[in-house]
């Protein structure tokens, strides 16, 4: 035996069937909405050529990048040629610019898989974790937008998660603010990963560092007040009149928003000028929506009309979204654990020579649907009737000589501690309409 | 833009809807059967710490595996600390010493899930591919092996695979025919190779690989002899009389081959006294699952009592088998396409002071599980009509000024190229009875 330690790798998970069931529900769940939404699967592989991913998710995300060495002779070099994929939107960059007779004028996608990142692990924070996307590309379209942010909220609420609510924004609305702000453009992007930061380090934490940018001290008093000021939206909004692509941006959102609205005319939807949305490849429209019973986004995305061209000769514009669907599934753990497919039945062995009998019965109950265990380890009836209760299998099959010379079938409901004695042959049946009953489908 | 391969890596596949819900159906119908079983699901990480994997694949395995490098400082060291999953047999026996109270006495799992292996590419074999496993921990039973082949071969019925056969051995009887044959000791895994290639290389390839290990040629015309004469078979079964080991591994293989016979009585169970499994962790009885299809097996397993005690100080016998599942979707693939999951209803869009209305009739249709999609193109009615046909869309919602100013909506089946007007509220009612006569389900 070699001294190891056995737990999976930092960040990750072994997941056992009663988690793998209530991903399993989600996931289909969620794919539901995502097809009626008129959005296909795609699949792409785990890993990517690493020249694929560098340099498309900023320094700091290039440093979580799990990089695969090199094999055979080439593996001494220490290099690597491969890398774990890290999201799922530079894959289908990837695909659309290669299969452009697959991917069509408009490409609608969903999908759900793992990604990598070799992040800090924290709580609800792994480096192996699911993301669950819908993109559609070929159109710069904002009903596009409008159906991404449609879908996600769709998905939420098949999920039993109702009271979200959206906060709009625009990446040509961030280009105004700091034109109105008079940033320069060298600190335009440090500068919006500050205000980025409002809902965790609140105004003075902002204040703080837009000062250690050496942002003027007038600047940062109009931006703070800006910000804190209870009208924050409009008077954003009277700043923008000086700022073209400010004004742009303003549109746009504008338009999504009345788009969004006249669907969900319950929903809360909020122009909200200083979300960032991190500082990657978004280009138009951004957005994230939030739950109150959890402190950051569960869904977020954008519009990033030049990141296929970053593979591709010709410009594809495209926007998309994603389910922050570990997040969410921590949300629902607790209220919605799905029913545990045990066994139904469990099908004693009486000895050794009724193995083959054991294996028959079974057999005749899993052609009917029925979920048969058979016995697999030793010891008497006595224990095996233990065995089944401890796991919670309401049904026990007996059959030993005196049954086999009867042509019968002992039948034992643990739950009720009754015994039935049945014709061999019926012992289907008689199963079928117990369990029938058990599940509440059946008359009593 | 980069001037890059956008290919997928070597040995890698992007999927596309349609063979996306090929793989899904086909999963899914194995999980039903495995859970009627009562096996369970299980998922590890794509990683394993690499001294997991470690000498657990034999030295050419071992060159296979994909190796990640450290992160951050420790990057340029060069150095590797995880692996890629290369199998789903030692990530088990890892879960099982790891969590001794969540696998309980007898564990039941099965598990579908990619792994990795950098082999050299071709035809159906890949670099990424999915195994589809079940296994037995915590028993010697031999009702466990019969089982495990009676779930696969069930899981084989269940995608239409009838014609199958088993060939069955054990790693005792090897070891018997290796001390009849007195090979000596340090020779016999090189042995059992040679003759494990009987199927590929034929008698004289076997012939000659022996010859080369230096297994004198007397003994070599006796293997030779006893693999080519009519009743290899019961030659073997005579010669097994002088090994106590050989006569304990045939025992084994006639009680599960009569426990399989019991429950399939017409299915073809052959003892084959030369199939060898690799020469990696397998202890006594081992089978292959053949189809008159395929040349290769397309299902395998075998009893490994020791792999376990690798990690943990407790000895847990256990037994498994796994679907060769790329090989049977390859099969599939020309008979068994799943209906595409199109999307049933295009809604148009009249012009941009409409896009707010063809969002709110999708959502109608949407919210009765039709799925529907709105057009997010440019261009007119004409060309909205030509994509729809295009992408085999049936029908297509038509809601322009006169439909407004009427209330109506105008409903365009492209199949029959005819167009009837409903009431605007009636549209939902409406195709939701088209369709059901689309799919045969309704009346016509």
């Amino acid at each position: 035996m070699q001294n190891l330690d056995l737990s999976p790798p930092s960040g990750t998970r072994d997941f056992f069937a009663e988690d793998v069931k209530l991903r399993e529900k989600v996931f289909s769940a969620v794919k539901e909405v995502f097809e009626s939404f008129g959005f296909l699967p795609l699949e792409t592989p785990a890993f990517e050529k690493l020249d694929i991913l560098t340099s498309k998710y900023g320094d700091e995300g290039e440093k979580l990048i799990f990089k695969i060495l090199k094999r055979g002779e080439k593996a001494s070099t220490g290099e690597a040629d491969l890398a774990l994929r890290y999201d799922l939107t530079v894959p289908l960059a990837r695909v659309i610019a290669q299969y452009p007779e697959k991917t069509g004028a408009i490409f609608k996608r969903y999908q759900l898989a793992p990604v990598w990142r070799a992040d800090r692990p924290g709580k609800l924070r792994y480096r192996e974790f699911y993301q669950c996307d819908i993109d559609i590309a070929g159109t710069s379209s904002l009903l596009a937008d409008a159906e991404v942010v449609l879908a996600l909220s769709e998905a939420l609420r098949a999920l039993g998660i109702k009271d979200f609510f959206f906060r709009y924004n625009s990446r040509k609305v961030l280009k105004g603010i700091m034109q109105v702000y008079k940033v320069p453009q060298n600190l335009a992007s440090d500068v919006l990963t500050a205000l980025d930061k409002l809902d965790k380090v609140g105004l003075p934490g902002v204040s703080k560092e837009l000062l250690e940018l050496e942002i003027p001290a007038d600047v940062v008093g109009q931006i703070t007040d800006d910000m804190s000021s209870p009208g924050a939206e409009n008077q954003i909004r009277k700043r923008l009149r000086e700022s073209e692509i400010g004004q742009a941006g303003l549109t746009e959102v504008d338009q999504i928003l009345s788009l969004v609205s006249a669907v969900l005319p319950d929903a809360r939807v909020l122009f909200d000028p200083f979300i960032a949305r991190g500082l990657s490849y978004y280009t138009g429209p951004i957005f994230e929506i939030f739950t109150s019973q959890s402190k950051s986004a569960i869904a977020s995305g954008g519009r990033y009309d030049e990141l296929v061209g970053m593979f591709s000769k010709k410009d594809v514009p495209a926007c998309g979204g994603s389910l922050g669907i570990e997040r969410i599934l921590a949300l629902l753990r607790e209220t919605d654990r799905p029913t545990m497919s045990i066994p139904q039945v469990l099908v004693t062995v009486w000895n050794d020579e009724f193995k083959a009998d054991a294996l028959l019965i079974a057999a005749d109950l899993r052609s009917r649907k029925i979920s048969a265990e058979v016995y697999l380890g030793a010891g008497n009836i006595g224990r095996q009737l233990r065995y089944a209760s401890n796991k919670n299998i309401p049904y026990c099959v007996l059959y030993g000589p005196d049954e086999k010379l009867k042509g019968e079938v002992a039948v034992k409901n643990l739950r009720t501690a009754s015994q039935n004695v049945i014709v061999r042959k019926d012992v289907g049946d008689f199963l079928e309409s117990e369990i029938k009953i058990l599940r509440g489908e059946g008359a009593k």
